[in-house]
């Protein structure tokens, strides 16, 4: 209608997102967007799209004045956020899916938003089909979003269901996912959770305001997740999940990490299986929400740029609200976390680091103890992801009482159990 | 930011979710929003803000060229509309929550869109917190969009899960959604579907650009649900709901009704319990997507009017892209439905109403059957609803083949079946 900006796209990126986007592009001529030219690397590559859509100079798109739109689905970090710097500052709007160059840049692409005015969306960066981000941005006013929970790493989950549902162990469900495209050949980006922590950091950015770099916030992936634990979770009811986790605590702080965790059957969490995402929103005046898609993929990405190429025409800018118009939030730190370790050898674990132990399980080959640990333990040490140690939180993990807690420890060490 | 439109509210309704809304707005500073006068009925109720803010004269608000926006939460359907109409005739934007008001007027209101170019937004008269209406309007582009099932009336699915998990019978259930507050005195627009049906019609619009008034949409209520329907659900392990169904036939139409239907264990919106709405989506490029929150009650509801009220400062609009940039798509019949009823005598069953019947149990007191009918003999007839028959569709109800239909009717007769 007549408030709408016309569109015309240059497109950095011919893969399958970028690929997927150009034949949703052609299936969707109600958006009056113009797909004007496709930056590539290798112009050798067969494309199935007319010749003169592309080009390998870069200039071709970012200094053409009548290219206002351009969309970067590049798998290089370095480069996308040269591009997209560019862009912003040659006065174009910019819709970007590498999680990876948003998550590390993004307090210099805010200094660039607030400078030139420019709009610049990332819908797909973080659980692609799920509108996530446009939603923490309208929805939950900072003080009113308890907590948010979710599954955004799909390669993760998928192997994760299949270790639960089909008794598989880690490296064969890993070369299944592997198989059908769900995990990248070097699969260590997403097995050890970087891609997640990566997502994690932008929505906590629209969630709370919290501008953490991914590096620190505590994580790990699922990499030494063993078929016992498992076994111990089936015995529960309960399945192991890779869990983006960000919750206020009573002094007003966010406890935010992303690191495996139990899941009850009853939790929305535990619903998300295979290559799925979920998230969970829990908020003063909603309550429970629950969002539930997929979360990688080209078509489900390429629809999440389009749905950013679309608000664009309406000049839909992320206002980053709980950042600049309310106090922003501060990740906690010095609460503790209740945990679930497995290992092989009790002389490597180190007993005295944690606050309280509840649990003692000996009597098989592997072994396993449930316990009470510090975040900062877990933030500055590594002794939990060393010897074939694997650390799984418990449902509910985050404990803030102290006073209780120091009263435990005392009990237990008059005991004679620590 | 700059962009903004400077907001200036003039709010119909002070009940649960116009109280719920001003609480919300003070709430939510960043909103930058003004409250300048609310329109009651009743002066002489105590309300909790300052008295200056009420007045009973409508046109104190609808002639105030300061008031931009006119914000309408009342439970009179025909004051609503004549409220909504004059206030986009005098130039202002509107929120509006009353789903029966929109659902009936649905036609008219979209030419005073057009016409005066003002915006109407109604997140709240759907499935209050789950923004389904803007993620269909933005996401899934017409042909894309397979299918959209959903539960969109709390108190039915209250009732449903009461009946469900504890034994309860129908009208016990009914009280103690009663006695929480989830469901009105006089429960008939709940139960027997005419609010789920009135939401339908809108969702519609919006999934796929049809402008059907609700009295043309296949719909009934719970209120025939028996205690033997949830005996037989549990045998099967699967759960009755109220769902809300649209499917892309293969001729193209859209199957469209609003039923009681076996869900199974694994569904989406088995996942749905007492007062929450659920919402599944399958598209071609996002596969299935699944919201979950609450559909109704104060705060629910005053939060999706806040994100239409924070929509408005971006000047965001409806596009009613499906009605306006496509071919709209067209409500379907001729199509078939699979059903199971129960009724207390047989002789009052009209067995030759049935395509085919594939199911008899008359073992006990109360008896049921599974069989085919048409799409268009439940439309036109209504021997299903009376004589205490019961009617629930099975899972995945919908049959488009016709042949193997008929082969099959002729094949029961031979064997002298009907």
């Amino acid at each position: 209608m007549e408030t709408h900006k016309e569109l015309t796209i240059g497109l950095f990126g011919f893969g399958v997102v970028g690929e997927g986007l150009y034949k949703v592009l052609q299936q969707t001529p109600s958006l009056k967007a113009t797909l004007k030219k496709v930056c590539i690397k290798n112009a050798d590559k067969k494309r199935n799209a007319p010749a003169e859509l592309f080009t390998t100079d870069r200039e071709a798109l970012l200094n053409d004045p009548a290219i206002n739109v351009i969309v970067e689905v590049i798998d290089d970090a370095d480069a996308a956020y040269a591009i997209v710097s560019r862009a912003l500052e040659n006065g174009k709007d910019v819709v970007s899916a590498s999680k990876k160059m948003l998550a590390e840049h993004l307090p210099a692409l805010l200094a660039l938003q607030a400078k030139t005015g420019r709009s610049l969306l990332y819908e797909a960066a973080a659980c692609a089909s799920i509108p996530v981000i446009r939603n923490l941005e309208e929805y939950y006013d900072n003080d009113l979003l308890h907590s948010i929970r979710a599954i955004v790493n799909g390669s993760t989950n998928y192997i994760l269901t299949k270790m639960f549902e089909e008794g598989l162990d880690f490296k064969q469900a890993l070369v299944q996912a592997q198989q059908l495209g769900f995990a990248e050949s070097n699969p260590k980006l997403d097995v050890e959770g970087f891609d997640a922590v990566n997502k994690w950091a932008l929505l906590l950015t629209h969630a709370y305001g919290i501008t953490e770099s991914p590096e620190n916030i505590l994580f790990n992936g699922i990499q030494n997740i063993h078929a016992l634990d498992a076994v111990v979770g089936r015995e529960k009811n309960q399945a192991i999940k890779l869990v983006a986790q960000a919750q206020k605590l009573k002094n007003g702080k966010v406890a935010a990490f992303v690191l495996p965790q139990f899941v009850k059957a009853d939790d929305h969490l535990a619903f998300v299986k295979n290559e799925y995402n979920g998230v969970e929103i829990e908020s003063g005046f909603s309550d429970k929400q629950f969002f539930y898609g997929k979360g990688a993929g080209s078509f489900p990405t390429a629809s999440a740029v389009l749905s950013d190429i679309s608000a664009l025409r309406y000049q839909y800018k992320y206002e980053y609200k709980k950042l600049y118009h309310h106090i922003p939030q501060e990740a906690a730190a010095g609460y503790y976390l209740r945990v679930y370790i497995s290992f092989d050898d009790i002389a490597l674990v180190p007993k005295e680091r944690f606050e309280w132990i509840e649990e003692w399980h000996a009597q098989q080959e592997r072994k396993y103890l449930v316990g009470v640990v510090a975040y900062d333990e877990l933030r500055k040490h590594n002794w939990w992801r060393e010897n074939n140690t694997s650390l799984v939180l418990t449902a509910d993990p985050v404990i803030e009482e102290v006073e209780t807690r120091k009263l435990k420890k005392k009990s237990l060490e008059l005991a004679g159990i620590l």
